[in-house]
């Protein structure tokens, strides 16, 4: 365990080296991501540390997203690493408001991996694109030597269409805004940890990957989004600190209005794990004008993956970037981004 | 040597596997494509099998490209694997008649990786970024257990711009087209092996590494350009086999108007190894109207990457999608694809 508890950069040889928790959405990757490539990169886009990029080519208005798939174990309970490459980057897409149609999708094979497994993964890439009507229509495979991978990883990126008059992004949320957030948290995260702990529950844990295209769309069709996010690496508590951080605004939220499922909650108190922090990868926060709040609510419950939509909290008038959460008991505290990670490899 | 030049599939419990040659840009690797990607995600743009697709959105036409680098070593002389992945996907979104404009980043790191190594690599990038016109818009980094990886794995993807009266690949050739090549072959792969096997020579390899954008634009400028591809994995031969397979119509070259380097040439003879086949990062073929093909060639001449540019063969008007060649002693062969691979993980 203390592999995937590792919190800080190794040094080798006196040279400082990239550790586990440089990829686990925590501070340490956000300063990694910050010093090697936004200094690096530095443009507008990119500053922005929206979902994904939105460009402007020819006439048209477009999103840009990118994420590489390095789950393990490949096929778990409620997903496999093909489904998650296509939601992940469908999802990223959404979020910025755009109605995803263009998928890339870039293979590293390791030798030795079962031809039949990586036709399951396309199997199931095809099914979801379709699901999520995006077409996938470029991609790469490279092969490498048995022992420097890891059976698959999968790149995707993504296109889509962004509206004219659309504009959502951290940059648009206000004071007063409320915060939707459409279900229950944590189950991807626990879903792949209990299968690789060999946790045993009463029942499986299920990721809750899906695509939330649809319910973003309807969510902006019942009136004035101003940001969305998925809540991945990190989880609800992660994405909300880098929204906070990007406009300059506090956000309070209330611990009672998050739904957390029994055996991911039992899963979390076993590991020690605070399941805000845990990825999920069918949930999002809708941050949205305080006068639409019921009827975008109203829209997003009636959506499959919305039945438990509530609003969680909402935008204050403060400008420290701060996240504050009341527990049950009424007590408030100051969230703040992990150093590390609680758990690798999990999308 | 033997895993190098792995050429079939190795059962493991009875189970077929990807091995090595999967990823080496021959028969295997096609056929692997065949079955378990473009069988299940079937559309359009990737039956035309070009280096990126076509695409449209809003009233704009775009190129999409992707591809993966995981070259070993991630340094070599004339470039790294941040050169390398900028160069590579620029010039697929060029071979499309595009111009380049956004690029993706996804970049998975092995644990323990320096973070020295890791500056070096996005510098890189930023600076070939810079000279290619491009901008970097969206990235994602995951970090992966040590030993289940290979240093760093990049995966950039691209979208470039097409004039909507641009009408450029495999489907355009035409019987009488001259086939343009822009200077000697076989350098990328043998600096990589050179370095990889620790060849001496008297003077180092230098990979051919080098932007394809301008030059493209300027072939396209000086006449009917029908199409471009550049000459990676599985170098010219590869190249030329696909496209007359594509446009099932064939094609004649001779050897005496395609140059290699005498250092390449000696480490090719050592290895036995065809420089024909041989991947190049800095080297494409221009297929012209025959009228066209002089204006053309003086444009590509023009240009520092294309001063050794030659006519080296013709598209005939025989329809059996082959490609011969004929030897400096007179003698005519058919260029077959290889079934595996000469040389993987060089790109």
């Amino acid at each position: 365990m203390a592999e995937i508890f590792s919190t800080c950069p190794v040094p080798t040889e006196g040279k400082k080296t990239v550790s586990l928790a440089h990829g686990g959405g925590g501070r340490l990757m956000h300063d990694l991501i910050e010093k090697v490539f936004v200094a690096n990169f530095r443009n507008p886009h990119l500053e922005e540390m929206h979902d994904g990029a939105k460009i402007e080519i020819g006439k048209s208005k477009l999103a840009f997203s990118t994420d590489s798939y390095v789950v393990k174990p490949l096929f778990f309970p409620g997903g496999d690493i093909g489904k998650l490459a296509v939601t992940g980057t469908v999802n990223d897409l959404a979020m910025c408001g755009s109605i995803p149609k263009y998928l890339s999708a870039g293979f590293i094979i390791e030798e030795g991996f079962p031809i039949e497994d990586l036709e399951r993964i396309a199997e199931s890439m095809k099914t979801t694109a379709k699901m999520a009507g995006v077409e996938l229509v470029t991609g790469d495979t490279k092969v490498v030597d048995k022992g420097k991978g890891d059976g698959v990883f999968i790149n995707t990126a993504g296109i889509g269409f962004i509206e004219n008059s659309i504009k959502i992004g951290p940059m648009e949320v206000r004071p007063g805004d409320a915060i939707i957030l459409n279900g229950d948290i944590g189950r991807h995260g626990m879903a792949i940890m209990a299968k690789r702990e060999g946790l045993a529950f009463e029942t499986t844990i299920e990721s809750d990957c899906a695509l939330l295209n649809e319910i973003a769309q309807a969510a902006m069709g019942a009136g004035e989004v101003h940001c969305m996010r998925d809540l991945t690496r990190g989880g609800l508590a992660t994405s909300l600190i880098e929204i906070a951080n990007s406009c300059r605004l506090d956000m309070h939220i209330e611990e009672n209005s998050i739904e957390v499922e029994e055996q991911v909650h039992g899963a979390c108190e076993l590991l020690g794990i605070d399941p805000l922090y845990v990825a999920n990868e069918g949930r999002f926060v809708v941050i949205a004008a305080k006068s639409d709040a019921q009827r975008i609510l109203g829209a997003m419950q009636s959506h499959e993956i919305g039945r438990g939509s509530k609003i969680i909290g909402h935008v204050l008038e403060s400008r420290d970037g701060m996240v504050t959460i009341t527990s049950p008991i009424g007590a408030t505290r100051i969230l703040d981004m992990l150093s590390g990670e609680q758990l690798p490899r999990i999308c």
